[in-house]
């Protein structure tokens, strides 16, 4: 056997896959079936209208089965350009955007415009865990930034972190995996810091269509030299349900986009066409109906808010709530990542450990889980409150 | 603005992407519009039938739109993994195979398993330019193996550039960009010269459906432990038409897999899911009809070598030509990049330069191109080699 890259070798295996080895070949009772609350995704294909676009395109469109442009179809640059800019009152043209095979990919492309080897980038904790595992298969060092009780990060604090190899700081909001919305305030002062200090602030708003607040989420892009200092990521995958397809984007500045077109043409060259085309289509078409499911998905959170009580009475905290997920304090002296498995094999709920989205050994960590409740409707959502309310570590 | 990470900083800008901005707004007149024979990609979608399978699919299988796993469809797995098995008469199960977004993305997590920065790989020149482009955004070394005149490269060669560092080599066959097929004796020696040195081969065979010989190109997977040496890549892109897809796979060993699910659910989480429905259609249907479009392209080969003797009298060189491509090399005093901008001007024909493919300063880089022939029919070759015999550097 040939040796492995030591950096590879000690990233972390990935959470998601983890835990679906948690219920492999587990029976679940017809009558109290698994509930998997494990996964940011949606767990239902694409409206049916869609979908109807979708199979025309396939059959009608040679294009969608042809290799484009490395950034992706220039019409959906555009679309989504036009729409950043009517939403956040921005700055934002087609020459920003790229698609991407991903959000994922398209924190991968930035962070590797930004850093190389032993740079160091600042994730607030807890973190997106594939942020995490990017900078240490890439050798950069991950600088944990601590969050205040309302999980909410700080660019004072940031400030004392900052260092001559510092590159990034991260923000991830709607918040991945605490659900909190971070206020435009704090947004902006961690732009005005990392401006201060000629590093990047790379903004990921993937459930940004789940906010809580219609509207912008914040006001970066409207400073018309927003790209010098800010990176945005964005996702097609939760909004339009196409996780399957691998469509997402980055909005940056055209001088980075050359490097970002580098990276994207020696890993994947484009992004899969069909994604892209329907894409494109639902954000002609599906304004409407998008409005509709963050309306819905606000009422679970609100679902999940108002069922919390009897938890709280057992020593349960709810510390974050939106968008996908509520992020619960445990009120156990047991690590998270065993308490999740007994909550399978118990409660037949599965949830990702908090210890998955933080350091390893951090007691935070140690002490939450991850609920994400997007797929779960209000019934569902009692059913699950009811189960944990039961687990007997 | 905020600084770029040197390595990438230091990559070269992709080469098929730059060569497109050399035709653009450029006006070709109806007369003799422009041939390209520049990128390695069909320019036809896929057979109707499987056009018709993956509309069906969009319309009727939920799971196209939705996550799968990071290492691909079981199904398409197993039947790739059996596909190998039969032809190459060897052993590879479902457990060896990983399926990717694309070729480039298999060499990328390869390599990720494999190399750290400071670590270097072993490329034969000339060699594919995504591979170089990776390792440098990498910071690892790209160690060149000149070939010899038939430009196979040799494991004698190679042994005398193996260092403590030498994670890998790489070898393309049928090669890109020269067409060459590396013989079995060959490959077999690259096997052993790895394994004696505890390092990895990887054999990149995205284009190996369009060999002279049809059944096993090689016999590496005879070995019964070929998996504590060799990664072997492939692309269903060409064999059937699925560029815009993004679909390649990896078979290597199952422990090596491990790290490679790492790599694909930070960068891309999964390939995107109807390509491979698609791939695992094409494998169960298009056996016939891929054996009719190697048939095709050979012809075509064929009409490239016997159409080239009015350019060899002028000084010209068929130094390789199979599968998708010939490389040729140009009798002027004029490094092949400027050549390359001259037959647009002149010719209406464009090729890649030689440079794109060699070290930088590469005497016999600037001395060739590259012809990607596989879409032009016999007719249209003949007028390819009509026009290179009128440009006039």
């Amino acid at each position: 056997m040939t040796s492995n890259n030591p950096l590879l070798a000690s990233t972390i295996a990935p959470p998601v896959m983890e835990a679906r080895r948690w219920i492999a070949g587990k029976a679940f009772g017809a009558d109290r079936p698994l509930i998997n609350v494990s996964q940011a995704a949606p767990v239902d294909p694409p409206p049916d209208q869609m979908r109807q676009a979708m199979a025309e395109a396939v059959l009608r469109q040679d294009e969608v089965h042809l290799y484009g442009p490395d950034l992706g179809l220039p019409a959906l640059r555009t679309a989504l350009a036009d729409s950043i800019t009517r939403r956040y009152q921005g700055q934002v043209s087609a020459k920003n955007i790229a698609i991407t095979s991903g959000c994922n990919q398209a924190f991968c492309a930035a962070i590797a415009t930004l850093a190389a080897p032993g740079d160091e980038v600042i994730l607030p904790v807890p973190w997106y865990f594939n942020h995490k595992m990017w900078l240490d298969m890439n050798g950069i060092a991950t600088v944990p930034l601590a969050c205040g009780d309302d999980l909410v990060p700080d660019a004072g604090d940031a400030a004392a972190l900052i260092t001559a190899r510092t590159r990034a700081i991260v923000l991830v909001t709607p918040n991945n995996p605490t659900g909190v919305e971070y206020p435009p305030t704090v947004i902006a002062a961690f732009r005005d810091l990392a401006r201060h200090h000629g590093i990047t602030l790379i903004i990921d708003e993937t459930y940004r269509d789940f906010h809580s607040r219609p509207g912008a989420p914040h006001e970066l892009f409207g400073d018309p030299d927003w790209d010098d200092t800010v990176i945005h990521l964005y996702s097609f995958s939760k909004s339009f349900r196409l996780t399957g397809h691998r469509v997402g984007a980055m909005a940056t500045s055209p001088a980075r986009l050359s490097e970002v077109e580098k990276f994207i043409d020696t890993v994947t060259i484009c992004p899969a066409q069909l994604g892209q085309h329907a894409a494109l289509w639902g954000l002609r078409n599906l304004g409407d109906w998008l409005e509709g499911e963050r309306r819905k998905i606000l009422v679970r959170g609100d679902a999940m808010r108002s069922g919390f009580a009897p938890l709280a009475e057992r020593g349960w905290r709810l510390r974050g709530c939106g968008a996908y997920f509520a992020y619960v304090q445990h009120p156990f002296d047991l690590p998270s990542d065993q308490l999740a498995r007994a909550l399978v094999d118990q409660c037949a709920v599965l949830a990702l450990p908090g210890s998955m989205f933080t350091p390893e050994g951090d007691a935070a960590g140690a002490s939450h889980l991850r609920i994400a409740f997007a797929n779960s409707d209000e019934k569902g959502i009692a059913e699950v409150l009811k189960r944990l309310a039961t687990v007997r570590p």
